[in-house]
């Protein structure tokens, strides 16, 4: 089964950048989209810490985490002011973009329906040629995640057409870490 | 620098499997290597589980996770017969090599002494061709270690000389997962 | 030193109660008053679970958990809606008063000024006669906790006044559990 | 129902004390007895911990935590030599008896059988005047735990015969903590 492309994101606000990002912008990148509400107890436990430490574990990799925030149920409860005394409050430090509400009544804002999201958290993988490639609902294991995005980012250093050359390794040394092993 | 090969392993016993591993017989796999104490607290609480996590994300890759045991303190209390209950007790199932007493007194296990290992947990990958390419001492993110047994998986997938092929993308399934996004 | 009357708790609005809660309703029960914020990572992750034990493991006993949004910062990111959400999201059941707004332009609470609280989460606890018997700033220690709680209760038992009995062990059965000792 | 008399220990060795421990020395203190194996997956995550909390916290209480090394299986594994290790490697620093083998080829051990504990870990409670308070297969809520011990620990202040002063509070200041509420 072909990749498709990623469906555009549509958003009303966005926080942690200076400006609005977009799929366009950001091709070239492996990109870690990180869907949550700040109610939810699991994004809050679970999921967004996770997407604290791709961001560190792999800052330097051409690689982005990017925040959505798809409210689907208390919409009063959770509004910008809300998300952005959260963000402050967890240190959350990725660009975080505020899913457009639903169309014609819908509770399901617009980016989660285009994605077919069940809930949250949901995690995305997109690939630097901006196609969706992992959709994860719930808890997703981190040796399992590591992997993936390892997958996308060594298919980027090839490049999407050529794959001419083998990847070099990434993350893992030539040889021994810091530990020895003259 | 130059990948070198992986030393050899000097053991005297084996637990978990029919046959004695070597790294000869294991050649065309990647390996995790995990050393451990019995009576090590970190390797009991962290290590050892993520030892076997590891070979449950990765169960059907071509991978395979090694434990040894390099006892290189209280040696009277970590005799094989207490390694074998612990292993039943704690429901570890992969193989596990006991490493070979160090020559002419020396404390220190004889492959544990070939890797210059600084201590317990210490993790090691060997890339399919039997190279040493990662150690580690002490805990090691699960992210990272996804990240680096990915890369040696996909090494080993296009060969080591050819390189000819682009990677097929492994563990990243070509569009979404049954969470949705038809 | 001889304790003193816990203040009066001055609040504008209760959840998951019927009608406010008042000390001097309450007396008679032993009190643990915990005070949080919805956006305090400390509280939603340790603080508001441990009250919620607290509820559950002494469920019978003459003791109430009572909780007290006192919101000293981010104001508008946690009013009365979102709480009202936080607390079904995070299926918390004990009532909740919400501490009135500082006077003259004070951004402390009035209830959290009047116990000159450090910050949240902090617990409370009151005796039976209403009188402030502990405040712990910070995580608290679950075996202290209990053994506070358990203090309070048995001077309950035995009444303010005469303590003329010796108070009926409570949550110790008279000798061994289901477990066996026959 | 009332209580009895704790059975007495019957031990072969003990570590972390210069001398045996029996219940007739320890007459006048509360007793947190835990029964263990050095290979139980639960005791070394969880009750020993718990254990070794206890006696931080109730530091200066006239409270003993005592363990009991109560090997019922792998008993080849578990001898003594490699429990000093274990209680070196995990920081033990509390009293440790071994139970004395089963008689007749029994596998419990003599003590287990005494207290016809159903497996480990067993934590129990022993009051100031020696008899069994309480006993416990599995793991304890710390809550729950302090609670118990805090009762046990206010009757042996009162005295077991007379009753006739109440209680003084214990671990529950007169007013107010550091924290504050002047």
């Amino acid at each position: 089964m072909t990749p498709r492309p990623a469906p555009d994101w549509r958003t009303t606000d966005w926080l942690n950048t200076p400006e609005p990002l977009t799929l366009e912008r950001l091709r070239g990148k492996v990109i870690l989209l990180h869907a949550f509400q700040m109610l939810c107890p699991g994004c809050v436990a679970r999921g967004i810490p996770q997407a604290q430490r791709v961001a560190e574990v792999f800052a330097g990799a051409p690689l982005v985490v990017v925040g959505l925030h798809t409210v689907f149920e208390h919409h009063e409860a959770m509004k910008l002011e809300s998300l952005r005394a959260f963000l402050h409050e967890y240190r959350v430090r990725f660009p975080v973009g505020v899913d457009a509400p639903g169309e014609g009544g819908d509770p399901i804002p617009r980016t989660m329906r285009a994605y077919a999201m069940q809930g949250t958290p949901t995690t995305v993988l997109i690939d630097a040629q901006g196609r969706l490639r992992r959709q994860v609902f719930g808890m997703h294991d981190d040796l399992q995640l590591g992997a993936e995005l390892q997958t996308l980012l060594l298919e980027a250093q090839t490049g999407p057409a050529s794959g001419a050359q083998r990847p070099a390794p990434q993350k893992v040394p030539a040889a021994c870490d810091d530990s020895g092993c003259r």
